[in-house]
């Protein structure tokens, strides 16, 4: 560990349990926070930047030597701007400029980057009530569309990268959603196959009983309810890629007769079953398609079943941060839970569980994180050096998203309204 | 058991595990369900209600011994209608005349009042999207207005009208909100301790720290939060006749420097505190005055609190049974889960937990109508008969409303965004 890590972990300690940081002081006419000195123009704007995001610990090093930083307050990250085009981006569009130049090299962060994203996530923090000006910009954003023809092209853009890319870093599961970790010490595979019984036992399944799966990633949650759970169960997903992979794993395991993969969209999910799942995939339907999954949810389900949604959410409606739509999940929107009731209220679904697990994600990309930076040698041969700056910036700030609390994650299970025969409490969550 | 008890509850026991009753043929026009024989207008009238709301299986008995049934089904009650004029007034407004007409003895039930509702609470249901028309309806329907002193007037009809009353058959803790039952078994007394202990549990409460309670009923909760959990509790009520009886029992028990109770509105709180918890109050607030709720939350519990909020709600938007609005609570208004959010939004709450717990609503009313029917001839020398059929009707709905989903019951915790101290998992809530 070298001085500058040194003093960067000391600042993190001592600032640490202190938690968030103090209100931004927005009176951009007080004392200024960033001794002027002899400062550039393009420092003093800079300076003026990161006054109005509210002062975060953070040491800006310009391309000429210059040095940009709060007075008299430990920084928890440095970035080096290499040159003047690349501060103007910044200045002009930082939420997508700099993540863009930091995956094409042209800026540099020595220091802790989930740190420094959380900073910048307390940092970006406004007033409690958004402004009226901001509500009705954020009700007008609406990301790519999600067509049925849409749907495949974001979906294709993410996910259809390369099975053996993900096989680097998911653990052996792959499952690609928030795992969920019993114990401070469960490791990652761990964690999601206690994700898996979570989620079976939440669905109280029964042997025999049928389920249809919307969006199975690579599979693994249906494989683990048939062969765990002993149901049937039909998993559908329009990612060409996952669903080959899903089918030959089911085959190796001769699971082919108790779990099918369905390439296609959930849109056109047909038949009955005794219980609805979805993980990890209305984060990309969009709210203007949530009746229409109510609707699918109902008639697959009937008056007796029951369901369970797992998504990434907010605490209020909000535009996905614009860089991670941009390069990483277009089309992509995770709603709050009120958006979320688009989808049950018309169809007179009770609510029957709701639990936030936003920690567990964040704990979960940690690990994957970790298993990404053991294995960015081979996947800067896959693709390239930028690649693998995006990717580990996508991981970080949805980290820093996590332990910020500007992105949840919600599990609920529901019922239709006349089914009786729900659990009278969540006890048996919880088997000892 | 006479031989009228005993066909109503064979009928019960054929029908009961069969799920809801089929769909409403909603064709007037089609093959009439109750044949016409030699049949009075009157009479032809009340079928075609009866085949409008989907043939629920009743008889009706008119006063002049007319009998309207459906065809060929067992039904589960008989209804007794004294007069024309009461059939008149039942055909034109059921949902208001029909129990009114009830409570002053102009119609008697023959049978389980319970099912008798039930049926008709599943009867009268719609299709599953509601017509705009409906929904607009919906949406201008605003109850009793809740301004400062609106709210005393309306709590003041319901809460002010005896402790004596309530304590006939409320149990022993005077708790008058949903209990708990961790088993088959528990009694009334017992599950309202254990829903204290679910309340305390999910706020994680630590010796030492405070709380503040909107809306504390007779002081049960607050008292048990201090005896057992070590807190100082601040509880706010603007029912005289309750907060006269907590106070006392708080003086009778020792605890006085331990509990305060506070006679004010809610939104007259003020100081700061570890955690919130309203358990029954927010069905009193009216959707209007949520935000101003939660601001009340957001300066009292800072950014590292918690909260937990208990209500009656239901599946989607939709006004309070009108009968139990105009007779029983004025101005009552049980949200749906995406109108809750609208506390929770504007201040960047975190939900962490929805647990509904409708039926154990469904069996605490239950144990409620038992100690009630025990003592309905002291209720009658209090009152009248009038009362004690008005309060039978009230008791005995709305466990139907609750065995029919038509009602919901959200408990709710929440923490502000930046507060990371809260709990992986819910397995503390489950210690054995």
């Amino acid at each position: 560990m070298n001085a500058w890590d040194q003093s960067v972990k000391s600042a993190v300690q001592s600032k640490r349990p202190a938690g968030p940081p103090p209100a931004a002081p927005h009176d951009l006419d007080g004392e200024p926070s960033y001794p002027a000195g002899t400062r550039s123009v393009e420092g003093r704007l800079l300076a003026r930047l990161l006054e109005y995001l509210g002062n975060p610990p953070l040491e800006f090093v310009l391309w000429t030597g210059e040095r940009i930083a709060p007075a008299g307050t430990a920084v928890v990250a440095r970035v080096r701007v290499s040159s003047r085009a690349t501060l103007l981006g910044i200045l002009a569009d930082p939420q997508v400029r700099f993540p863009d130049a930091y995956s094409e090299g042209r800026l540099e962060i020595e220091g802790d980057l989930v740190q420094l994203l959380e900073t910048v996530y307390h940092s970006g923090r406004r007033s409690p009530q958004p402004s009226p000006v901001r509500r009705l910009v954020e009700r007008l954003h609406r990301p790519h569309v999600n067509t049925l023809t849409g749907s495949r092209e974001n979906i294709h853009h993410h996910y259809d990268i390369g099975n053996d890319f993900y096989s680097l870093w998911l653990g052996e599961t792959m499952a690609y959603t928030c795992a969920y970790y019993p114990t401070a010490t469960s490791t990652l595979d761990e964690a999601q196959y206690a994700k898996m019984d979570h989620v079976c036992r939440k669905l109280r399944l029964r042997a025999g009983e049928t389920v249809v799966e919307a969006g199975c990633g690579w599979g693994a949650l249906g494989l683990h309810m048939a062969r765990h759970y002993g149901v049937k169960v039909r998993a559908f997903n329009i990612s060409h890629e996952q669903v080959a992979y899903a089918r030959s794993r089911a085959e190796s395991l001769g699971m082919s007769s108790q779990v099918e993969y369905v390439e296609d969209d959930y849109r056109n999910i047909s038949g009955r079953y005794d219980a609805f799942v979805s993980v990890g995939m209305l984060e990309h339907v969009g709210v203007a398609n949530y009746p229409a999954l109510g609707e699918v949810i109902a008639r697959s389900i009937g008056p007796q079943g029951r369901g369970l949604i797992h998504s990434i959410g907010r605490n209020r409606p909000a535009p996905l941060q614009p860089w991670i739509e941009k390069r990483i999940f277009p089309g992509a929107y995770p709603p709050s839970l009120a958006e979320m009731m688009q989808i049950f209220e018309p169809y007179d679904f009770s609510v029957l569980d709701v639990e936030n697990l936003r920690l567990h994600y964040a704990q979960t990309l940690r690990d994957w994180l970790a298993l990404f930076e053991t294995a960015c040698g081979r996947v800067r041969e896959m693709f390239d050096e930028k690649f693998v700056r995006m990717w580990r910036m996508y991981l970080a700030g949805s980290i820093a998203g996590f332990t910020t609390g500007a992105l949840q994650l919600f599990q609920v299970v529901f019922a239709p309204r006349d089914n009786n025969d729900v659990p009278m409490t969540r006890e048996h969550l919880y088997p000892r």
